[in-house]
């Protein structure tokens, strides 16, 4: 059984280097695909650290400019996990090339940038995706199917926080390779563009499109040292972001984000209420959907912890047995799994660059209203 | 030994009632006091189920005018348990007579009656009390404790829901004995008043003055059958509310709540983030306080859930032993020993209507600004 | 509507006496009943100490020779909360006066005493119950209920522990008023009779009767100051006591109970597996059941935590409203109403002296098979 | 920087070889190791499924007959994931040829053969580790930790179960590729072998040797159809087992297992308490571990719910970032990087074939006492 092979060119080595490398590494092993990426190179600035990576992951080759990457005839594939600032010039770049892209999250760094990356894409043809992983967690994917079968009927509350507690030190400096997601020439915003998007990815996707919203931020730290010039400068990212939606549906949302929420890493909590069935998930215990139905008979309602390591539910019968859990990185498993299976069929992979264009729309719109203190509408 | 006898003149019998009336008459078995309520009368308007009551819980009269019972020689305080519309004639009237007063919440209408109550008792200068019954859950109680040690630090967070799920079916009348939380003319708003003030007390007693809110609310089912009338009437009340918040101290705050969270019955949630510790509880388990304390050894930090039956925790002292829960009842038992006991020592029993005025100013806020859509400034 | 009184005659005043004495308080406040109890007399050695219990809770009389109470006209039930010790003589003798008998539990000493106590009330014809309170948590009777309906299909395994802490400081004496648990001559046995009685009698009622036990025990603290003498006795009570066991109907199980349990103060929890469904039940959340039925559709199936505070689940519809939890003293509440409204009926309530000496037996068994090391049958 | 190469070979390819494989391929990913497993050589008597997993998983060649596979002198490893049968003659002869092995668990299909194996990789001289993959799971080894620093304190109680619920339909046959876990003749024994000997492994590792037991099995089943003759025949294996224990420190415990616990996929569950603290772990939630501290200040003291994701934590710092979970597959990993740096080191692996034996002699003197019905020594 010979595979389609598919070259990988990937800018940046961070964190999310590593789970996507992990996840091209192992996607054969569980799924059965025509198309079997290969890691052709790793590029990043720093030559040696790129080759230490390359070495240890199993790259064929290191670049350290990218467009020189980009120009490589052997590359199918370009994955942007470089910091927010970068994907806009290297998308286009990329789409021109005629290479397919799998973007890291936030798409951009706003708006205009995102649609300017829409339509290189689309206009170049080539398949695109951003990796917002969360919708593959087989529990978040097992709540998308039992909304969609209808299993909740009409939705009257969205509510959804992102909380973390990794900044509450003064003593954090903001930017550097480490913490360029404190910098906000690097990354844009602060916890709206890293954690909220993911609730409103996760959000539009599950509920449908938010048409109004009404946020505040908050700095808490307002000065931290700046690792490029190792002097005290104003913080510009926001510290925490909550804010009120309306969806198109016309269900009521809350969004809250921070990373001063002492004792929570990273607590993605999500809570969807319905007619007839509520829904609850937890990125802590993302192997557990929690379901409570109404429909049940009275005496023995009750919330539903639901253990998703069965065959039958989403992405589980391609891994253990029931009851063996997975965990964090298997969700960009799922994510490539799903980009090459739908690379042989022709499809598209969502969420795409147009869906991921949504959530930076609503991403703006947050940051818009906290500034001007009043109700936006996203568009 | 024997006891001072405070003879309670209770006006209304629902829900309320039972809760009031159990306390008294349970309070002198655990608590050592010096003051023993007497049942003395019971006043409603149906006088055969005014009886009736008396019969069960041991009332030694029963009125039928709120006005008579009021001006009673034999009744030293006036336990308010009517609907909303009705509390801020009687606790003026209650005042002028010099009774002591124990008001359910929330205190008024509106403000403006609220500061004339507020008013009425200082003036006469009779000992008085809002029932807002969930301060005196031995965990909240603690929670309080934890907070005024200083072991949180400086707080950045606030985060209360209260979820209900029973006004979901459209064939549920408004207005009437059991459903006058629907009808706005009795209850003045829907969630807001009646569910949010509880949440709102609560913050205001943990965490300090609210500064400005920005809110929004909903009526789902927009017409119901009107229990007097028969007739389908326009609902003015709230089904659903939610509102971000910033606190005096520098705190970001979101509340919500609903009576259409399907699964959730009475599902009143905190959590507050601190710079050392964090608190979390739940009203479905109100006998746990959830606590994180980043103080602790690195290896073995998590959430620890307290269970809250011990000797040395707020009143538990006086009831079973360590171990042995107790209910949402004894909030209330709680509340009248307190009163008690202060009356003894001359002390007022918070909250007071000095104190549940700033709740309702609060729940102004919150109205005005989900009407006008803007950010509106407490005060 | 005037009630039939039942004159209550208390023997003992501690912390069973107070449990209680709450419930005859209370009971006609909740339950709608042709009989009420009278809080008659309480009898204790200590005429002071019993005074003042009499006036907390509204005793009209005071005895000090239990012998004196039962002879009296005006006393129609004798309640026996004294050590374990007193039950036999005391309850041979009330009977014979044709007293009512409610007796703490465990039955008696042994299974001879028991037989005796049973043969005294059934040839006297007076009605008797013995307090395994645990039964009447709504969630267990709930349990109950399922099992009979035929939910959980045949039954395979049984399980059960019931987990304390609190002696495990060698500094804890023998003896005494407040320790008479730990010395074997008033207490018969140590956690056999005080704890595990309270699991096996819930496991006879749920899954029916035991035929064998293979039980290990163990005395962790050799030797305690006893309280009666001052100096160091070696301690003859079961600190802990494990045994395997097998019921009638082919099921197996596990009990466990202990006092060197560090971190559960009362976590009597057991578990039920069946062949459709199964049943876990925890007393440290006393207000839940946790359920799972494998019938539930494939992709939703977990267990259910049921918050049983519903109007249709067993006498909550008595309380206060969904959601609103009641807790550990409401147990005997309820005893005391099926009692009142049996006695209306004419019908025996469970457990009887002849259900608790079931009990007995077993404990007995398990006792015999600890010393002997070998498996022991029941009977 | 180049690795030593460690040529695998294995013979097996069901589930256990898929857990090994995966471990093999990853490993030197996330950690940084002297030696590089290469997977050289799959076995297994069907060759073309041996081929199919060849391909799937990277294996250079395949072998049809284990005995070629020791032959082979590019093989440093042999890993035996065959049913329990054939460790026994694989390991002799592969440690007769010189070879490491890894060998799956139980170690044998009892103490005399555990006894030969151990006299045989000792007698060769060959590095030799059994897959207790338990052992490795982060919160697991934390327990570990905790309790060889002294945390607990004395040990009075040990409690695990292992519940799986997989075998209750009496339609599935025993036999065959897929269930030769039924078959009494594969694999030796029941849930003993199979599910206890985790729970035991554990045990001895955390808490020393166990001296007594007590025990009980059951087949509810009596009858099968077996996959080899397609008649019914006796079960020979047990479905349940359950058995009291004496820990050589003087603690006491309870272990149960069974594949009739409906509700429960793999629910393992072990919890110790000390004088000072107690700890609890399950397999459902494998990135939790639970921690009661009897020191901490009485009035916040609970269990805390530790999430196993920080650097700190063992092998957690190899991973991602806090609060994002691992899953089943990673105990394996982390058994081959202690096997790779071990080897380095010149050092053995825990668990041993020794250290196995200990974990076969009190699985064989369980199933002993069951059938004597009597206590029984582990020697």
């Amino acid at each position: 059984m010979s595979k389609k092979p598919l070259n990988i060119g990937m800018i940046g080595y961070g964190f999310m280097g590593r789970t996507h490398s992990n996840a091209y590494a192992k996607v054969n092993h569980f799924f059965d695909l025509e198309y079997q990426p290969v890691l052709k190179a790793i590029c990043a600035r720093n030559g040696e650290r790129a080759q230490a990576f390359a070495d240890q992951w199993g790259y064929e080759s290191v670049e350290t400019d990218w467009r020189k990457l980009i120009e490589r005839d052997d590359i199918d594939a370009v994955d942007i996990c470089t910091p927010n600032n970068l994907h806009h010039e290297i998308a286009i770049a990329a789409a021109k090339a005629g290479k397919m892209i799998l973007c890291e999250k936030p798409l951009a760094m706003d708006v205009e940038q995102g649609e300017e990356m829409c339509k290189a894409v689309e206009e170049a043809g080539v398949a695109n995706t951003v990796w917002y992983n969360y919708r593959r967690v087989p529990a978040v994917t097992l709540a998308k199917q039992l909304i969609d079968e209808g299993k909740l009927g009409k939705i009257f509350h969205y509510r959804a926080v992102f909380l973390q507690d990794w900044t509450i030190s003064e003593e954090l400096p903001q930017g550097g390779e480490a913490l360029w997601r404190l910098d906000a020439a690097a990354a844009g915003s602060g916890v709206t563009g890293d954690l909220l998007a993911h609730c409103i990815d996760t959000a539009l996707w599950l509920n449908g499109g938010i048409s109004d919203v009404s946020a505040m931020t908050e700095t808490f730290i307002k000065e931290r040292v700046h690792s490029a010039t190792g002097e005290k400068q104003k913080v510009e990212i926001d510290d925490a972001c909550a804010f009120l939606a309306k969806f198109d549906n016309g269900s009521l949302a809350t969004f809250e984000s921070t990373r001063y929420a002492r004792g929570h890493k990273a607590l993605y909590t999500f809570e969807i209420n319905g007619e007839h069935a509520s829904i609850a998930w937890d990125l802590h215990d993302l192997h557990r959907l929690s379901y409570f139905d109404h429909r049940d008979e009275s005496t023995v309602r009750g919330w539903r912890s639901i253990h998703v390591t069965d065959g039958d539910q989403p992405y589980m019968g391609q891994w253990w047995v029931p009851g063996l859990q997975i965990g964090y990185e298997h969700t960009f498993v799922h994510q490539v799994a799903d980009f090459l299976d739908n690379l042989a069929k022709g499809q598209p992979t969502g969420p795409t660059f147009r869906d991921a264009l949504e959530t930076q729309k609503v991403c703006e719109a947050v940051l818009t209203s906290a500034k001007s203190k009043s109700w936006t509408s996203v568009n």
